[in-house]
């Protein structure tokens, strides 16, 4: 099965994770606009592309879940971040390896595979763009109450993956500088010959949007034939989709790529409060809705990779009910946020309706 | 032929190039004084081992006398330099993936052992020291003739790698700090158990002398049955040895290693205008000397890797005429600086007398 993963950050990390356990035949395709941290201030000083979610990427195709000793040497220096209180402290010296092999190589493909080679990883790691990208965003709300009325509908622009992702407004909407970047070309036909595509989880518009703001990119998602399974995240996040329901997830997906088409939506079960107008919003894409358990078992939002992928596996193998897209919730079941239950589900993680994340 | 060579920076650069024409067998043993640069910046910062002189020499033992396209990749990435203007502008990529390696594994050795895995060397590079040190002179002549006479002979004491190496004085002697560093043991067994070890060429009160002052390393030089070989330089270096002629360089290791005993003491013919000073400065420390044609063609500063080999061979293999110390010069020959040539050298290579590069 060959497995294409659209993302970036943790959330990519969770779908790779899962992936893995299905297929050694693995392209990631990152975003690359962060301009925080280690990236940011490597991408600023060298002009390069930010490197931080190509090294997660990697490092979760390595199976990195929590790198410790069972790591190869390579890929436990690939994820070290430097000591001391200088300019190194805190850079992941795999952000600085790969720059050096971006700036000798002058080819981010070429370097991205260079380091699959060293830290022993079969599948792919590419950047959605070869370019650099910059994410801006229309923002209302910003000022608060203190604003007054009138104050809340203005909408102020605010620019970079760390102020989106971290904005008290509400996003409304976000673009990419430049307006349409450069896809990667081995992005595009990875897309076009994948089995399964997945998009999502994540930052909802840092990591999951802008791919689909590149216009080849998108238009190589539209024409590929795979299946297609959007992954919602287990919670909002707090900051840029503070306050969104899972289907407002979707409307927004919609607004910024009207000509997508999805296969399957998965969601986690106690992260739906309202099934059914997820179900909706699924089906405004044509896309059945998958409500299973995908949280890890501690309670934390992070996805437990062993259940996303019986997830991703029942969502690659049609084995999403069609019949009744509605499930048990609209026949009569008593459990709404229950519905549609994989088949694989560990029915031993309990469903903690009461604790709902969603608000 | 087990090979260990004594140095640090360009000179350990060229005895390294020069003896992987001789064996596979060869050990680095590199000083960890410098504290300019990249290497002293990252030094700084992390508190680690100055790394600079240890990548040169990864990169002397992996063949890098031109790195170019037909070194590996990761020979290349090794040696690149960061651009752009920040933090990272001229950091060697090397240096910084020694430091990541460094800080992962704790251990200086399984570092560089690693390193010389990723470069396909089959030698090792080992540092004198497992601690950093730092190098203090005595130098006299700092604040020249406006000092007035008696000024000169105030001896100052400087401090740092770069400010011996570059002093406007004159050296009266060194010390390191601390006083009595240990020494890397995997280094002391190397000297133990060679068949040759190579001290010189480079810079003579920071790359050569701190070896001699670190004490096991000293011992471990002395008591092993190797036969050592002193490579002087090709010319005076502008600073720390500005106006020292070959001999002086005897004199200095004498002054700062009684103990040690030479077995032959390799000299450019060019380099040497008194022949039978040198003899004499060499017999002191029981040695004979190798005058030979070792420079290279073009007439600049640096050894010529397949001359210095020639003449390293001949060291190793007591190919030095032993029953005529002084050679022609004392026995009728015309031309003083030509005594004792050694059978390999390549007569093409021009001397050119009368282009003496020693005051």
């Amino acid at each position: 099965m060959k497995a294409v993963a659209l993302g970036g950050g943790h959330g990519l990390h969770a779908t790779l994770s899962a992936l893995r356990r299905l297929t050694d035949d693995i392209t990631a395709v990152v975003v690359v606009a962060d301009d925080g941290g280690s990236s940011g201030r490597i991408r600023r000083e060298l002009d390069i592309l930010p490197l931080g979610d190509l090294r997660m990427a990697l490092g979760a195709l390595a199976g990195q879940e929590n790198p410790g000793p069972e790591n190869t040497l390579w890929q436990r220096v690939f994820e070290h971040r430097y000591g001391g209180h200088g300019a190194l402290a805190g850079h992941a010296v795999g952000n600085l390896l790969l720059a050096g092999l971006l700036e000798v190589l002058d080819d981010p493909v070429a370097a991205l595979d260079q380091a699959c080679r060293l830290l022993g990883v079969s599948g792919r790691v590419l950047p959605m763009s070869t370019q650099p990208v910059d994410i801006e965003a229309d923002v209302t709300g910003i000022f608060g109450p203190e604003g007054g009325d009138q104050g809340r509908d203005v909408a102020h622009r605010i620019r970079g993956q760390v102020a989106v992702a971290t904005t008290p407004g509400r996003v409304q909407h976000v673009r990419l500088d430049p307006r349409r970047p450069r896809a990667c070309p081995e992005a595009c036909d990875a897309l076009r010959s994948a089995d399964v595509i997945t998009l999502g989880p994540g930052s909802w518009f840092s990591s999951v949007l802008p791919h689909l703001l590149v216009p080849e990119l998108l238009n190589a998602l539209v024409e590929s034939e795979a299946r297609k399974v959007l992954v919602l995240n287990l919670a909002p996040q707090p900051g840029e989709t503070a306050g969104f329901s899972p289907e407002q997830h979707l409307e927004v997906l919609a607004a910024h790529a009207p000509r997508l088409r999805l296969d399957v939506v998965v969601a986690d079960t106690d992260a739906v409060p309202a099934p059914d107008l997820l179900r909706r919003g699924a089906e405004a894409f044509g896309a059945d809705t998958l409500l299973t358990s995908v949280g890890a078992p501690d309670g934390s939002p992070r996805h437990h990779p062993e259940a996303l992928a019986e997830a991703l596996a029942d969502a690659a193998h049609h084995r999403v009910d069609h019949r009744d897209p509605l499930g048990p919730a609209r026949t009569g079941g008593t459990n709404g946020s229950h519905a549609a239950v994989a088949p694989g589900a560990d029915p031993a993680r309990p469903h903690q309706e009461e604790d709902r994340r969603w608000p």
